[in-house]
């Protein structure tokens, strides 16, 4: 049985699962498996768990090969979807069962792929995957996140090299997410407006931060970035969640600047690990809170030590400016 | 030169620092050096910048060996220990000059020790160090917070091998610490008491996470671990700042206490990279505030991903009482 846990002194909920791959010690173990033993490449459906959903070439059958993305439930997960809520309080420990919903998208029958290698209608297809689970997921009224990542390279967290993204779908809204809402509630007090908004709006002023401008989507170097080439993706036209993307031409947009910016910073700083996350609302937002979906894309060739685990700040040894000047130059 | 700069959305400071070690791409490479190039062992005192302090033999000579414990500047420090408090505003972008401070406490002539090989007198005067250092940094009014850590291994962010461990101070108190003293705020609140004096209470009558349960000290797994094997250490009389330890007697078994968690961990898992880190009350701390200092050690050998990275929260693929009962057997 897998446990939510609430730190009793400050906001930090931790997932504490024995179960996971039963062996914690494996844990760390880089499990990377070239084409033959690796369970996402084609012919091996059978070394997974049963598919949720796939967009596969018609008439081919359902855990066979045949397709181009592939949703399986996570073989090792820390969380259970058949857990209740059932909270629990002991003095003033808080926990619960360790409810959640965890998934793998299988982003490409190739082993060697990554949204950087892939071809634009390949990475849109990966889009329209996280917003179908986003709808499917949402109607589980225990869930109240849900968390689309991907962990590139080792060093970010991958045990299985074959490019993948990740979904976990949790019972509470995340600390980041919140800390999000709060700052986008004062601003709104303030200023009336979106903050996210005003920040795209500034960073075009600006320039100096920018690395693609495109109709739909920005992609640049954050003022406080926390690492070297870090990137957010942001929407131009205002979108509370990301499941507000709906036409054909945003998604196409949004694949050719995912694609076009990691190949930049892969350009800059080669074969380096990295994570994604895509941070959206909050599943049923009240009305009078204000949000406004975006990517971050952290490139993972620093290491977070002491200073960042003891004080939650972080230091960057490059400049935004002068990442967002190489990459504009990059292809 | 460097900048603090704040996220736009959220309370998260950055440090932003070009000159780090010059040219950034280094910042990753592991400068391990074994004995004679290292610049920590002894006879190579000419290699750091000039002692602050050390103890060592009378009559021997300020960096020339002869020491046993030595602190000297950072040699690439991110931050600038005579930059001004000059806050800037852009837009909504706030920054500050990289006012800081970055030393780093040499803690034995011999490369390859740790504060789990060194003898309890040594680690106690590593003690009496981090407690010289608080008091002689905080007369400096520009700084608001002194983060002691310990990054002990490549993964855990460690750039040289020969042991040793930092100080930053900085000007504001970090989002960690603030987060701690808002749980103890509310706490007194609802109780009348200090949340981590309850805390530990309550741990010791439970004893299913204790490690260690000595005389002043208290060194257990906390509820909501984020890490296998992380083990809080924490005085068991209320003291809000460290420098309130100051008996020969209480040094002398925080060192005992120290040492042995750390031969117990080290000896769940062998050579596995750590984090140490201090929390201890910001400085001028005013008094309706209410803090309870602790050592946080965190062992490094899962990596943070994804996940953590978007939510703040933390996967932990072993409980604290499994941990606690492995390392209660451990010597």
């Amino acid at each position: 049985m897998s446990e939510w846990r609430k730190d009793p002194i400050i906001d930090r909920w931790v997932v504490i699962s024995n179960e996971r791959g039963k062996r914690p010690f494996d844990y760390n173990i880089n499990e990377v498996k070239k084409n033959q033993g690796c369970p996402f490449c084609e012919g091996n459906e059978y070394k997974t768990p049963p598919e949720i959903i796939a967009y596969r070439k018609k008439d081919s059958i359902k855990d066979r090969p045949g397709w181009r993305i592939r949703v399986v439930p996570n073989k090792y997960p820390a969380l259970n979807s058949h857990s209740y809520n059932s909270k629990r309080r002991c003095g003033f420990f808080k926990s619960m069962e360790g409810i959640g919903v965890q998934e793998v998208i299988v982003e490409s029958t190739i082993h060697e792929s990554g949204l950087d290698r892939q071809t634009e209608e390949q990475v849109a297809e990966v889009i329209w995957v996280w917003r179908d689970r986003l709808l499917d997921l949402r109607r589980d009224a225990r869930i109240k996140y849900i968390q689309i990542f991907k962990n590139s390279g080792y060093a970010a967290g991958a045990s299985l090299e074959h490019t993948h993204s990740q979904i976990i779908a949790i019972p509470m809204v995340p600390l980041e997410i919140r800390q999000e809402i709060e700052g986008a509630k004062k601003h709104l007090k303030q200023h009336g407006r979106c903050i996210f908004c005003d920040l795209q709006e500034q960073e075009i002023t600006a320039q100096e931060r920018v690395v693609i401008n495109s109709s739909y989507f920005l992609s640049f170097a954050p003022f406080a970035s926390r690492f070297p080439f870090e990137i957010w993706i942001i929407p131009k036209k205002h979108q509370h969640d990301f499941i507000q993307i709906r036409e054909e031409q945003e998604v196409k947009e949004l694949a050719a600047i995912i694609k076009k910016t990691l190949r930049k910073i892969l350009a800059a700083i080669p074969n380096s690990p990295y994570n994604i996350v895509l941070h959206t609302a909050p599943i049923n937002l009240p009305e009078d809170v204000i949000f406004h979906w975006h990517i971050e894309i952290m490139p993972r060739f620093t290491l977070i030590a002491g200073f960042e685990l003891g004080t939650g700040y972080y230091i960057n040894p490059l400049s935004p400016e002068i990442a967002a000047r190489i990459l504009r130059e990059k292809k």
